[in-house]
């Protein structure tokens, strides 16, 4: 059994720019631009990627390719994104365009796919009950990481043994770092087996020069916009709640300022701001109060505020003390082992610096709980497990209470937190995704076809109808800086945070004064896929103001 | 500013069943239904009402009405359903087909606004940015209930300066059973003021005899789907989670169940059944358990569960327990009220019977502390404010873990919960909700404009399509029972629970153990208000499984 929009969704056919349409067995790829790319690139990464640094960004023009049979390897990365079956399915569409003996073999549960060779044959039949639609198990994905060169090797026996000539890694930053790794092992051992990567993450923090947006975006901040807006609208008819909404993102804060901008809630705290200016804790929650007492002042004691997943550790003290944790757990995992929550807490309470101590005894609890229950593979603080919105609604309301001592606060405060994340990662593709995805997908069979290695697929032009968007490729090397983890240089795609100067910042600056006061509450409503393009078609706002 | 879809939506022309459309003004009553709607009515109701009990069903058809000058008062009473506006827009769009010097006046913030005489004149220049809008936020809503023969007098003398004929209240079950107490009042003390109710609701339990269904709850279900939905998506992606998502719905569990036919989770929790067949809280923790395991026996360790937010209350020895500190709670006011939590949470321990004290002693601490931390007006356990999905997870976990103990459990279980409420009760009506409030609102004109008073507006057949719906108006004594509180007889109408004989529990129970065992999600995608009808306008599965 399906929904109906699950039929309809099916039948949907994304839109193409012009040369991935019908000619896209005409495409070959032209030099767009050259070594200017590298200006800003750590020159170790020259060192380190000696047979695919300083590439050109190319473009794709008609012409006349060389036809060769073509089989490739596809494989999703990470956490799921709104339209990554679009890529899949536009890659086989363009495979099957351009030559009836072409493969498109799907590795399966991500890269521990590659390794353990589980995969399946994509095909017509299995790849209609998937497009247009959310989520990624149509071949699954996973966290595995391809870093060493043994794991590489596997991977080439692998791909040898099903006689790929090139592979598609679909993924965020990390992926790609380890797919332009892999694009160099293979080029340096001389073996012919192709690698491209395709920018996915919700998070939209993969974004540099040439990579416009990655998908995925869209659509999860349209979903969470939808919940945000109708939240708003409730609490100006209930008009007795402050509703504190953390969105998913992880350090970047793209998703919650494109949630401002498409629904200029009361207050937007953006992580990267907060770093920048060192905002404590206190001044934090003292903006919120500013404005929750603003309005309280109109009789408005109801409001809005969006809170990034990845605030908390830009909050300088609280990053500090995150950080101290962190290299007090790995360095006494035995001691700690053996206790309780409790224990632990006071455990923690008593080894940490002078310093730190009174930051830690300051937190609720509940939130010191989380700090310490929840630890990633590493063993660090799990970041996302930590509910800052209801950190924030205790502190809040610890310097309302301060306030109504002085008689400088009236107002009643009751505060609902919310977290938005699962809700929107695997919703159906918003037509901009579905068809992105679909031109991402061609794009990168093309770049295959002109026996490009070590590049992203990328859309120029991303902000405009598809029409005039510009498929390219653009060379992985270009994006990447030089990190130094546990006493060793790596090569890094670091992760783009919001830029401060950058439009879309400049945007909710411009309006959050007026905002924090007001009930200037947008509702976009829910996705909509039929009905006027203005509706149906429309570019997320944090690339139309980047682009324009 | 606005949204896209906000514009389209203020043109939506909300469709009308034939005699409510362009010939409203011909439109009589039709007496179509008799005595026997009085058949299972406790006689003390007959007493209470003695000038607008025994009334008829009336339809509505075409004929030669006696025109008069109409104006009528409107009021929203408690929380939001999607369509509020639209009733209100209907019924002034009906006002002013049929007379041009017909007025609308709608009182502010709810029935408060009846006694302090806040109101706004209702007219074209207001409605244009609210027609398909959610929220409430044209004139508001409120908790006040209008129950003393003092605050009837004062509703009186509101209406007779503004010269009004009858007055139509929007609102849930308690509402219109002071609709109904507000209209025998007029009627027994010769004030000609007419009283015509509205059913609404999104928790769908304000359904009798001649209502199907309260509006709001279309649109808050779909909303709540569609997150489920994609929760689900996500949940097959990324095959690691166990997603307890509790829906809002007060006491009846009819928003679960209309979530779980569109969606088909794992398991889905009626209250009404765990009441009816007494079920502890451990066995439908086993319930959950058996899906679990047998999931995790095929590799799956991920899946949905919904849990109604009225569950709490129907677990027996929860709902004894419950009761019982409601009882300590109130009796001992003063002396607990110098407790802080901690000392209180002893105090309650110490206090409860020895039959009751295991159980508050078996609740995880963060649960019990829910259940002291947050009280209702009347100092009652405010039972909302309880996260049923997490005591679930934890009861869930303890069973796991002793399974695992025995070697008969070998998954893997994280879990993540969430709750929904907030984000459906204000969204754009769907086209369902969205006709038929607008409908609804001019019934409501007709029952006014005939003459009747103490009677709901509703519609006949409305799960067909909107050109088969025929408007009707309901005697609300025909919807009433006895009830004691307080030790006095008190007239209600009582909230229609899940029907354990009725065709949607049934559907359930037919699917819910294949649902449990496999992977049958169903993803229904966001509302859609355009395209084809099959997408765009469909009614409540409920509804079409009730009345067919």
């Amino acid at each position: 059994m399906s929904a109906a929009l699950h039929k309809y969704r099916l039948q949907y056919d994304p839109k193409l720019p012009g040369v991935l349409g019908k000619i896209v067995d005409k495409a070959v790829i032209t030099e767009i631009e050259n070594g200017s790319l590298y200006h800003d690139i750590d020159p170790r990464i020259a060192e380190m990627f000696k047979h695919t640094y300083g590439k050109p960004v190319v473009g794709i023009v008609k012409g006349q390719p060389q036809q060769k049979e073509l089989v490739v390897g596809v494989v999703l990365s990470g956490g799921q994104a709104p339209g990554g079956h679009n890529v899949i399915i536009g890659l086989h569409e363009a495979l099957k365009k351009c030559g009836d003996g072409n493969r498109l073999i799907g590795f399966l549960g991500g890269p521990s796919g590659l390794l353990e060779n589980k995969y399946m044959v994509v095909n017509d039949k299995i790849v209609k009950d998937y497009k247009n639609t959310g989520g990624f198990d149509m071949i699954g994905s996973g966290r595995t990481k391809l870093k060493t060169a043994q794991e590489f090797a596997i991977v080439a026996n692998t791909c040898k043994h099903h006689g790929i000539n090139a592979l598609v890694v679909i993924g965020g930053d990390d992926s790609n770092t380890n797919a332009a790794v892999l694009a160099e092992y293979f080029a340096s051992n001389g073996i012919a087996i192709q690698v491209v990567g395709v920018p996915k993450t919700i998070d939209g923090d993969l974004k540099h020069g040439g990579i416009e947006i990655s998908f995925g975006f869209d659509t999860a901040c349209k979903t969470y916009a939808e919940l945000i807006g109708n939240i708003a609208r409730d609490a100006n008819s209930a008009k007795k709640y402050w509703h504190f909404i953390r969105l998913m993102g992880r350090s970047a804060s793209h998703i919650a300022l494109e949630c401002a901008l498409l629904t200029q809630p009361n207050v937007c705290l953006i992580g990267e701001e907060i770093k920048e200016k060192k905002i404590s804790l206190k001044q934090v929650a003292s903006t919120i109060v500013d404005s929750i007492v603003a309005r309280a002042n109109q009789g408005n004691n109801f409001g809005i505020v969006l809170v990034p997943e990845g605030l908390i550790e830009f909050i300088p003290e609280i990053g500090v003390l995150i950080s101290e944790i962190n290299e007090l757990l790995s360095h006494n995992a035995l001691e700690i082992s053996k206790l309780d929550k409790e224990e632990l807490l006071k455990w923690v309470g008593e080894h940490l610096l002078d310093t730190t101590k009174p930051v830690f005894a300051s937190l609720p609890q509940a939130i010191a709980l989380q700090m310490l229950a929840e630890r990633d593979p590493h063993g660090n603080v799990q970041v996302s497990a930590i509910k800052t919105e209801e950190l924030l609604m205790t502190v809040v309301q610890q310097q309302l209470d301060n306030l109504a001592t002085k008689g400088e606060y009236k107002g009643k405060f009751n505060a609902i937190g919310h977290f938005f994340g699962y809700e929107g990662r695997a919703a159906y593709p918003t037509n901009f995704d579905a068809d992105y995805c679909f031109a991402l997908g061609h794009t990168a069979y093309v770049l295959i076809a002109n026996g490009l290695t070590g590049y992203i697929a990328s859309i120029k032009n991303s902000h405009l109808s598809v029409d005039q968007w510009q498929p390219q490729g653009v060379p992985l090397t270009s994006l990447m800086a030089v990190e130094r983890r546990h006493g060793q240089d790596n090569p890094v795609i670091k992760k783009a945070l919001v830029d401060l100067n950058g439009n879309p910042f400049k945007k909710l600056v411009a309006n959050r004064e007026q905002w924090a006061i007001n009930t200037d509450y947008i509702n976009p409503g829910p996705i909509q896929y039929f009905g006027p393009v203005e509706v149906s078609d429309i570019a997320p706002m944090t690339l139309v103001l980047e682009q324009s």
